[in-house]
């Protein structure tokens, strides 16, 4: 069974896991945009960039609003506290054993200086 | 022109980008471990384990080592400091949009009662 928070967790990871969603996401902090504004710096088909965002909508990533003809969109954040969250346990269960490796290291230094001295 | 930060990033969040995945990474935080022990929890092939192995070897999140006959795996995380960096980063950007936001509307509201009072 695939629980919620990984499903949110595949969907966000692989949203950014491509260069052109990553800068699409940091040019919507600025400001909402719409599809022809975000394509613009982008060497791709308009269809091209349309699927980059359906893949951002789906992943929760960036949410769009219809108003008359254009499609406006902006960034959602909040699915990116999952991936900082998950990534922040996996950093700090690593540096816990980095410091015990340290203080492994520094018990095996002094207890070889003891037995020299001795 | 792809950067190299950018195909690590590319390839660090691909790999996150699965349960099992995650789950190989969070079980090497503890110690190293033989294909055949990392496959045991999951209800899949030894193929399909080997498979998502190389997903994480070629981002470079575990390493190999070949000791007789059997294969050792091991976790390295540096890669998933660009991924930590790059969400900071977004993070950072977008708490202070939201700190300016709570400015504004403290503003406003202040501005509001000012007038009422007058």
């Amino acid at each position: 069974m695939v629980e919620y928070k990984d499903q949110v967790l595949d969907q966000t990871y692989a949203a950014l896991a491509d260069p052109t969603r990553r800068a699409i996401l940091t040019r919507l902090q600025h400001q909402e945009a719409r599809v022809t504004e975000l394509a613009a710096p982008f060497n791709m088909s308009l269809n091209a960039v349309s699927k980059h965002l359906q893949v951002l909508e789906r992943a929760g990533l960036i949410r769009r609003e219809v108003r008359g003809r254009e499609h406006y969109l902006s960034a959602n954040p909040e699915p990116l506290q999952y991936a900082m969250d998950w990534l922040n346990a996996y950093q700090q269960f690593w540096d816990q054993r980095l410091e015990r490796l340290e203080t492994f290291l520094r018990q095996q230094k002094s207890g070889t200086q003891a037995r020299r001295k001795a």
